[in-house]
């Protein structure tokens, strides 16, 4: 019997009746006395963030959750509820496509500064990542917001006053600006962090492993898929289509 | 071509290049200056929530985080991981599961409570209910947490306390507390209220439509699916099953 | 131990080191010897069907497929690939949105055909249904193929021909046929069978219950949604969006 | 205008009002002539099978249906319906699972056998594979079926068979069998074809690229999906959870 209780083990949960522990601590003493951001560290993590960690984290989750009705994942979940979808399943479906290009990126410049910080080499480690993975440089560039994707800058200004108030070493946020500059020299124009990449610098300050950008990423997106999705269930329409009626498709077989 | 533009709506999201605005709020004003759990009122109902309504729905996001890995849906995101499945793509396959019964709990409990809050008839609604939708009262009683789930007397507190402060009517926690006297009457033992019935309190008192009370328990549940499919991919695993590999399963055809 | 040996039971197959049978057949005799409609129906009822029945089954199958990429389904998967997402990734987004109104049509006509075959009442049948249903009378009238559905005439006439061989009663035709009269009758026009109530047909003439012709639904346009994937893997791309970037989205907000 | 006509463009379908044609053949021709293999096959490669290629194609579809409930996949699928999903929901919380490790060893088996096609070196392919993927060659062993998997020789046999009636050429059926020897060489004992290695000889047999070889499986494993999702449907259950309440899990935190 012994096997099937350990089949599934977990450190970050214990229960019996009338007793649930997180991390351990129990759950009573944790409602209304830590933010929800900080529940999201302590559920990661095992430990709790100081108050500046935690206002980082904070501000990352927030600048990501929304990118308009064209992004494919919002397009997803407000047409799955014009299919009867309930909005949990509408969130299941539009979450799945937050994969390695759409809502990858943050993960992947995670890597890159990972190991730009072991081997202090831009240059390099740029090119290096171009020939493994492809031209993009996960987390800089951005095919609509140019110059300047307004969320980058705001934080990486939190991400700078953090790393004077001691919070943060900050070292993450002087790599990216130096991936930003050498792009911008290669490319002979700016090529600025987007927020992918300023998120990424700070999951990197934080000391969170790279996929947990992507998850990070995922919890933020999902306020905004929400929010499409219901906005979409008043606005009614059964079986949306990606364009209206009339334009179908072309057709390009013989 | 106004069609095409028109096909797509929202109030939600405004953009240009360079320039996003959330609700009609430049999204750097909001980086750094809400909560996150503000941050998800704002994307959800248009406006920011005060300081009373933003800790309230903060304590019901933090007590729903996870209830363990016997839940279907932190099993499957678990098992998710194993099969090769990004953390994306483990949340969405979890998130899929939070339907009716398992994430619908919440849901149900505040149209229940929204029908009392309209007649005033606490038999007859939970009479009416039972006759429409089977045996259970959503939010109410508990299979594992008896007697008392430790998350809704605290959750039960907060809410209490908002009351106090002006900042709830506190009228639906009067009426959750009128079911659980009800319940109790009628099974002649005590039939608490659970989480679902009591973050139904929260989301009621704050006026949040009954399947959004669905989607934030998504929202807050998907913390602990990102949790624990991060802590399987660290234990490793291959297909892992649901049960270990020498026990198999009943053969029950003839 | 036995409890955790019973905890999952099924009748649908038996292993043993060496050995797999399948409804109480070895797998190695059905390879090769059944064909893929008649392993759908051996797995779903457990017994084989004639080869009249597997043909109509087969006809069902065929018949429901595509649509095109202006099904939100369709429109998911070829989307969730230019995201990063795998072929079975993709196939699971899509499949979630044939939820109630995007693939449920056939399943709520079976449940209607089944009605009128207890009752005989077809006008009071499609009062009931459009008074707890809403006005759409599944399976009947088609937004895009006036005033002919092309597949709805071919699989009623193989219906009826199964009929005359003796191979299914045709009493689930004549129910639709009699429908189809009576929409017209009150709309005065055509509301011609669709897709959906013409597989319904063979589905009840078949003996499937109401759900599995959602789930036979699921089956055969799991193979458009796998063929435009892959076909939109070809085409490449990146983050695709609903409409070409040039068009955005219509803000409805103040 | 015509940019968006142009935005969505497939080569599987073309439509007017009345008006289905399937790579450039009318839907209702197609009904009632053409096996649900022979579609699949039409819809994924633009023309048809022969009958030998298309009998082929339909033992891989039977076989791979179902492995039982110790899946993943299936767990979840059983999991989903008991926490409300429908049976389209069910199925795609459960094919999200069938990824890399869990669905994709057939992908990579057919990635393995063109390698080898390409430089005739069973050995130095079988290494470098192991070099970049780590220790498992797909396709080859399993952990439960000792010493033979029952489906792979009968699929071999039938390989075999149309090989010599020039139905295909059977050299990657050479090549599997070759890796199959090797390995024993190497571990100094059996490590036999399994049901990834013999599908992907037939599919590599009839010239589908490798990813296709997942979403084939995805199509046939689908059935034992809703098979299983159907009969847990009809056991009933509420929420239910990988292992007996009463096992839980080992708490692994200090």
């Amino acid at each position: 019997m012994s096997d099937v209780a350990d089949w599934w083990s977990t450190a970050i949960i214990d229960m019996e009746p009338g007793r649930i522990d997180i991390r351990g601590r129990p759950i009573q003493e944790l409602i209304g006395s830590v933010t929800f951001p900080q529940m999201i560290w302590l559920m990661l993590r095992g430990d709790l963030p100081s108050g500046g960690q935690a206002r980082l984290l904070e501000a990352a989750l927030v600048a990501g959750v929304d990118h308009g009705p064209q992004a494919p994942s919002i397009a997803t979940a407000r047409m799955a509820v014009t299919c009867g979808a309930a909005l949990n399943q509408a969130m299941a479906s539009a979450v799945n496509l937050l994969d390695d290009v759409h809502g990858g990126a943050g993960e992947q410049a995670v890597e890159l500064y990972h190991r730009i910080d072991a081997s202090g080499d831009i240059p390099g480690e740029v090119a290096r990542w171009r020939t493994e993975r492809g031209k993009y440089v996960p987390g800089f560039g951005h095919r609509f917001h140019t110059p300047t994707d307004p969320r980058a800058p705001r934080l990486m200004a939190l991400v700078r006053d953090a790393a004077k108030a001691g919070e943060v070493s900050g070292r993450f946020a002087t790599i990216a600006e130096g991936i930003e500059a050498h792009l911008a020299g290669i490319a002979g124009k700016p090529v600025p962090m987007n927020i992918d990449g300023a998120t990424a610098v700070i999951f990197a300050e934080l000391g969170f492993a790279a996929p947990l950008a992507r998850g990070l990423f995922c919890l933020s997106r999902s306020v905004g898929i929400l929010a499409h999705a219901w906005e979409q269930k008043q606005q009614g329409g059964r079986n949306k289509g990606p364009t209206p009626p009339g334009y179908r498709w072309t057709y390009t077989g013989s």
